[in-house]
């Protein structure tokens, strides 16, 4: 029935918008996921959980999602911030970090003095004037300018309202300094590869499933992956007309996506 | 000799950067510019003075230029903030301001209630999380964005080092909202051509003299205008390879070009 579902060994999930969605105190599960994320494990598929979130380090952002009752270790997940770190460690880099407090400990490591280049993430109450004219500074002041983004998401939605995303911060000091950022995270291709190499998959034999079209879907399947979008989180019916993007197919929620997968294994 | 001379029946003088420097405590007249601005006034020739300060109202703007003893007055002054408000009372659009304290008067008859649009200025400290996190949400909650922007600058120097200018902001506005800003200021063409308007004067027959190679030199001859770049201000030697912008002449200083043109008369 579902060819999409066939030969796949296997899955990547986005987190925020597929297991649970974000609210005051942190999130509620969303229905079935739970138990999906079970399913998924028990049937033997590889699993990695791969998400934007850098408002807090994989410690604590795993730990809010046990909370909930899910199955996810911190060695599962594949973030920014650990991918930005290799990518400093294998280039010799020394950030100026413009990020959110929380997530400072995941550059605990990384030599910061004297800096060379600039890694920002969704810093939030840190995206102050003085914090925008200083990364600013250390950027123009390089011979050849580095900024590396965790991220370029637009926007998203708080509890109080909507709030500006990493990617419109980024597009700033990308204009002032006359530079392109490096995009860590979805939808960039190596995002999407170090994951799949950390299961040892091929991109032939995994599905990504996510809530976003164009940072989920998109990236996912312009690395050879299917994908699957997800109508819950921040899905809107107006993605299914998404001129450039066209999921492999849609599923109402997680547990979906789960029950049609394993029925093809 | 100097052919780019001939046939001038007014100038428009960029104002910081040609007449003074910014300094510490409001600026330093460059050499010279004082009684270069004197000499153009008695010789008959049209005078307009084009800005993209946004920091202050033209009130405030001509008193320190008057207090270093420039004859200048605000009827002689083209500035963003007016032009955004002619746009705004054409067009009916009521303004959520992101801008400078100082520049609020500016606005003072323009009514802002219920806003259809944004305007962004140089606003300085006012560039907050939560400010910018408000013009956002403005926005996007329009059912077609509409984002004026006072200048598409992308940094400047002040005493304490480099800062973010509107252009930098305009850009994450922009991104997170999908949508293009209308540029009042130079380098828009509507700026100029409302500079010329006011003087009178047909472009053919009227020269800019600015420190950007962009907004000044760039934007003027776009408009049909002749346009030379003073060797203060902002100037820097690699301006003189710029790969899309040659200006019609390099002068020393606003003196020296005063001292070519009344030659030519």
């Amino acid at each position: 029935m579902a060819a999409w579902a066939r030969a796949v060994r296997g899955l990547l999930l986005d987190v925020s918008g597929v297991l649970y969605d974000s609210g005051g105190d942190g999130g509620v599960p969303i229905a079935g996921s739970v138990e999906a994320v079970r399913r998924i494990k028990a049937s033997g598929l590889k699993l990695r959980f791969c998400t934007n979130e850098t408002q807090a380090t994989r410690e604590k952002f795993v730990k809010k999602l046990q909370g909930m009752g899910f199955d996810i270790s911190v060695a599962e997940v594949t973030a920014p911030a650990p991918a930005a770190c290799r990518i400093l460690k294998e280039r010799s880099l020394r950030p100026h970090l413009l990020v959110h407090n929380d997530l400072v400990p995941e550059f605990a490591e990384i030599d910061k003095a004297n800096p060379n280049c600039v890694v920002i993430g969704d810093a939030a109450e840190n995206f102050t004037y003085a914090n925008l004219n200083e990364a600013f500074r250390v950027l123009i002041g390089m011979e050849k300018p580095v900024l590396i983004s965790l991220g370029r998401g637009r926007y998203y939605k708080e509890t109080d309202g909507l709030k500006l995303d990493v990617g419109a911060y980024m597009k700033a000091l990308e204009y002032a300094c006359d530079v392109q950022a490096e995009v860590v995270g979805k939808p960039a291709k190596m995002f999407f590869e170090s994951a799949l190499a950390e299961m040892g998959v091929p991109p032939q034999q995994a599905i990504m499933i996510g809530d976003d079209i164009v940072n989920d879907v998109g990236g996912a399947q312009r690395c050879g992956m299917r994908a699957l979008q997800v109508r819950t989180g921040k899905y809107r019916p107006c993605d299914e007309n998404h001129p450039h993007v066209k999921p492999d197919a849609y599923v109402n929620n997680l547990a979906e996506a789960v029950d049609i997968i394993l029925q093809q294994l």
